[in-house]
């Protein structure tokens, strides 16, 4: 076991880092922001502490690398936030990193805190550009989400516009570990402290629409309706009921939005329109609901109105290495007998693109009350450490083997 | 039967009164505006050469009274319109009786264009005056529904804010008839000419609304979830299912409004929102209907969210007096014999509130494609005279007995 882990520097650490934006309990630090900017300068002098040479690349991932020779563990997350999100989210990764790291006096990780996991931009904006998945194009055409800014005007005022992209060497891993906390309530709920994940769940996302015809509510008989939220309903009745066959004991699906047009109290709807949204960490599971959707749409369900569905995401599952989550989860046994477990991501992560290049493993601590993207996400402090400790010893065995 | 009616000349009058707002092939005529109070001058011309003594009073109705002793039968509807809407929807019941009038030489009958069916400022603002429902402190509030112009400024500005308002007499009549376009496609469908209206059905409005917890989409197992918008789903289904059982051969139910909130993709809604309207012609029906609805809604079924029942509107369907309506089938059977029907009315019209003053009936002509509140509401022309001879036969009748 590694004894070097300092958990009341981590947590000072932690508290400094959310100083950068800081909001009510949580933290406000959208990628590329002024505060998100400064606190990735201040990322590399941690860094630099820790007996890593850092560097920010041209789309703002802050990579600290260890000196010596001999095969790595690259350890991350990301540190940019959801507006007023949580103080841990991501952040706990990259500190977690920095931990380790000077606990083994700077040898055998390295670091990185990816930028934009959360999607102002563009989702996995870094992850994606290490691995090589990001393109020009795609770095052209990224705009915020919200006030419609072009990536490239972001990078220049972050004074990122002259620098390279770093790309990965994956000569240089034997893997990537991502610590992070559960976002959901599932450690809490078993009373248990670390969450050792086996898969990142895949995410299916469809835009179902109706087309009916709208009338007057009063003289429009019910056999001669072509209401497009009877269509809908329909739809969704048969989606639940179909599904409920195919699921697995984690599946999760949600219709997450719908509304009918119109949308007048008097008028037969015209039109309606629905996004279906489910996750699994089994891909199999998910091609069978996938399967249960088409056969409902082809079924002929919406009729007397016609229905159209568009896939918007169909991200596969992603199964972690099974090596990496031995040495994570014999860790977990060592450090916190009876208090873990094996359990899936139901959230997307990094890990799931950094995976694409590298065996890649992830642990979670426990989220009180299952919350996050929310200035009240919280983890108690015992967890955060032991999360830590758990870290740097899986860390260490796959060094030593 | 009345041969005095002239066809062409009452087409004619319909076209130049839809000179008025002409829109398209339609008509845009909100009750106050500058058009709306053009055309209430010009009506009370047409009024005075058809024999009548015309008067526009302090709410915008516009009265037409013959003269001579004796009891009088009452004609009219509405000329306002919705924005961009027909020619003949309301304007023609008018015109209708400005004819027969015409027709019997401005004997026995008087004619009222009321004010504001369309409801721009307030439902049935002119007939509810005229039955003397309508109070000063009622006028004070209203507004317009779009653009929020006090009610008592457009009076003003109508030139209408001094005169007094008209109040029934109903010793004065022997009852009101109401004609107008179906607006549905019932008449259109069986092939028929002329519906005799037996009823007008009442309307029953709710809001429902159901409050669960707002949650991550990926992160929330399906069995810790309280999803409003899975709550409102197992509602409308229940409704659908119980509603089969206990409606009419006529009723209709719309959910015209339904929304989740926030509305992501990835988000489990904390909330969700609809609005629930149906109608039938009576009142045991609309009270079943009802009463399955606060059954559900008592029955938990939103459980584990919950949900809140708000009553919008409550009108009880209006049934016709039936020595009028037995006039009206009689004229119909001897001007169209085998080309009409009975019927209720599927929209609500000024004979609901006329008729609590006095004896009420209605006659229908066939809408073209079922289609009203549009600028391609139409009416064949022999329909359109058509109508006004069976209205006319059934006036000289009433008036002969």
């Amino acid at each position: 076991m590694n004894d070097m882990i300092d958990g009341k520097r981590l947590v000072e650490s932690l508290h400094r880092l959310a100083d950068f934006g800081r909001w009510e309990t949580g933290v406000h630090r959208p990628c590329f922001s002024e505060v998100d900017i400064q606190s990735r300068q201040w990322l590399m002098e941690k860094m630099r502490e820790a007996g890593l040479e850092p560097e920010i690349d041209g789309i703002g991932n802050v990579i600290g690398r260890s000196k010596g020779p001999g095969p790595k563990i690259l350890l991350g997350s990301h540190t940019d936030t959801q507006p007023r999100g949580g103080w841990l989210d991501g952040a706990m990764g990259v500190m977690y990193g920095i931990e380790v790291a000077k606990a083994r006096g700077g040898q055998g990780v390295d670091v990185a805190s990816w930028a934009d996991e959360e999607a102002h931009y563009k989702a996995f904006l870094g992850s994606r550009s290490f691995v090589g998945e990001l393109t020009e194009a795609e770095i052209d055409e990224a705009r915020h989400r919200e006030d419609g800014t072009p990536l490239r005007d972001a990078l220049k005022k972050g004074g990122l516009s002259e620098r390279q992209r770093a790309l990965i060497d994956p000569s240089r891993y034997k893997g990537y570990i991502e610590a992070h906390i559960e976002q959901g309530g599932l450690l809490e709920k078993a009373g248990l402290h670390i969450g050792v994940v086996t898969a990142i769940v895949g995410i299916f996302q469809y835009l179902v629409t109706f087309e009916g015809q709208q009338n007057h509510a009063g003289t429009t008989p019910m056999a001669l309706r072509k209401d497009a939220g009877v269509a809908m309903r329909r739809f969704c009745a048969a989606v639940d009921a179909a599904f409920e066959k195919v699921v697995g004991p984690r599946s999760v699906w949600t219709m997450g939005k719908m509304q009918v047009f119109p949308g007048a109290p008097a008028i037969v709807p015209g039109r309606a329109e629905m996004v279906l949204q489910f996750r699994d960490e089994k891909q199999a599971v998910m091609e069978a609901m996938e399967a249960e959707v088409m056969r409902i749409v082809e079924s002929g369900i919406a009729a007397p109105c016609s229905m159209k569905i568009e896939t918007l995401a169909r991200t596969l599952p992603t199964v972690m290495d099974p090596a990496l989550v031995d040495a994570v989860e014999a860790a977990a046994k060592a450090r916190a007998p009876g208090q873990w477990m094996r359990m899936p991501s139901a959230a997307g992560h990094d890990a799931q693109i950094i995976a694409h290049k590298l065996p890649a493993a992830m642990l979670f601590v426990p989220s009180i009350g299952g919350i996050s993207h929310h200035h009240t996400e919280h983890t108690e402090e015992a967890d955060i450490i032991l999360g830590a400790r758990v870290l740097a010893d899986a860390v260490d065995s796959l060094l030593e083997t």
